[in-house]
C-alpha cells in the first residue's frame, strides 16, 4: 500500500502544485519553514514547488533600508523565480505568502495584484508572519479570523481593519485561508495543513525528520503574551 | 550606546564575515534557520553573508534521487551563490554547514575539499543535521565531541569513527566547532552561538522576533528518544 493510500483524507484528491510568491525583502525563514515541511512531505507525496515572483529574476531576501538594517549589514540569499506572475500555472492549488520587511515596503504591491488575481483559482492560501498583511491588502481575508505576527501587531492589524484579527494564536484557518503567527509560526501552520489534508501521523514523522517541536494546538501562543497582545 | 557595545563579549572583535557552504541537495531549513537568526542579528551588527559553492551557478536544494523522492515530486528552490570555493574571501571567520541529502551524495565532494582548506583560517565552524558528517569527513572533527541528526544516527556515526558522537544533544561545542541535531536545531545552535558571543539577552531578542522557542540547554534532545538513540 503506498503512502498515498494510507491519507487519512476526504474523496477529494490530493493537492500536487503548490507555489509560493515571493519579493524583495522576503523574509528567509517565512519561506523555507514552510519550504522545508512540504519538501520533507514530497518525498512521499507528489508535490511539485512553483517559485513565482513578478520577473524571472533573482529575489534577494533582504532590503537596502538603513532603517531596519542599521548595521550596514549585506545579509542575504537570491533565490531564484521559476514563473512570473504571468505564467503561473492556471490549476496552482496552493499559495504560500511569506512575510518581512519587503511585505511593507511599496515593492510588494504587484504581489498584492497577483493574489488577487489568483486567489479565486486557489484551493488553499498559507501566509506567514506580515504576509498576512500582504493577503490583507488583496482584500482576501476580508471579513475571516486571521493572525499575523505579534511584534508588529497593533500596526500590522490597523492596516486591516475589515479582517477579524485573532491576537492569541499560533495560526488561524478560516475556510480555505490558513494564517500564522510570525517566521516559525509558518512551520506550525505548515504542519497543521499537512495534519488536515494528509493526517496527524505523517504531520508528526514530517516534524520528527526535521527535529521541530511540532505546536499543534493552533491556540497555543508563548509570543502575544511576550508582545503583550495577548489581551488586544 | 550602540548595540555593538551592549554585546557581552570577551575583547575579540565580533566577527563581521559569515559564510555558508551549498551543495546540490542541501535541506532548505538546515540552510534557513541559521540565516534566519543572522539575518536578524545583522540588522543591529555589522555581519555579512557569503553563499559559497563550487561555481557561480544556481544551487538546487533537491536532488533527483528516486530512493529518496518516492514520489516523484520535483520540490526545490534554487538560489545564487556570491563567491566559489576559490574566489571566497581569505578572512572568513565563520562558516555554515548545511545537510542534506546532497550530503551524503558523491557531489558533495568538492564541499568536503573547500572545508579542509579553509578550516584553520576560521574563527568558527557551525554545522546543521548531517551537515557534520561532511565536516566530519574533512577531518576537522577528529577527536572532538560533535552531535549529529538523529534519524541517520548509527549510520552517520559509523561513517566517522575518529568523532566523538554524543547521541543526545540538540547541539555540541567543542573548541571552534559548534555541531548541532537534525535541520529545525540548527535555529538552536545559532541561537546559543549569539548567546555566547553576543550575549543571551541579544539571542533571546532574536529567537522573540523569529516567534521561535528557543532551547537553549543544549542538552535538551527530545528527538533523540524519538529515534531511540538516547542511549546509544
Amino acid at each position: 500500500m503506498s503512502a498515498q493510500q494510507n491519507a487519512s483524507t476526504s474523496s477529494e484528491a490530493l493537492p500536487s502544485k503548490a507555489g509560493i510568491v515571493v519579493f524583495p525583502g522576503f523574509e528567509p525563514l517565512d519561506a523555507f519553514g514552510p519550504i522545508e515541511a512540504l519538501y520533507t512531505l514530497s518525498n512521499e507525496f507528489k508535490l511539485d514547488l512553483y517559485v513565482i515572483a513578478a520577473t524571472l529574476d533573482p529575489v534577494y531576501t533582504g532590503l537596502n533600508d538603513p532603517q531596519l538594517n542599521k548595521a550596514g549589514s549585506h545579509f542575504g540569499v537570491n533565490i531564484v523565480p521559476t514563473h512570473t506572475h504571468e505564467t503561473v500555472p492556471d490549476d496552482l492549488e496552493v499559495l504560500l505568502v511569506p512575510g518581512g520587511a519587503g511585505a511593507a515596503a511599496p515593492t510588494v504591491a504587484p504581489t498584492v495584484e497577483f493574489i488577487k488575481k489568483v486567489y479565486p483559482k486557489l484551493r488553499y492560501l498559507i501566509t506567514v508572519c506580515n504576509g498576512a498583511a500582504v493577503a490583507a491588502a488583496a482584500g482576501v481575508l476580508d471579513g475571516k479570523r486571521a493572525t499575523t505576527n505579534k511584534s508588529y501587531w497593533t500596526m500590522l492589524t490597523s492596516l486591516s481593519p475589515n479582517v477579524k484579527w485573532v491576537p492569541t494564536a499560533r495560526y488561524v484557518v478560516d475556510g480555505n485561508c490558513w494564517t500564522s503567527g510570525g517566521v516559525s509560526a509558518g512551520i506550525d501552520v505548515t504542519l497543521g495543513w499537512i495534519s488536515k489534508l494528509y493526517g496527524e501521523e505523517r504531520a508528526r514523522t514530517v516534524a520528527n525528520i526535521m527535529e521541530y517541536e511540532w505546536r499543534h494546538d493552533p491556540n497555543w501562543d508563548t509570543f502575544a503574551y511576550v508582545f503583550g497582545v495577548a489581551s488586544a
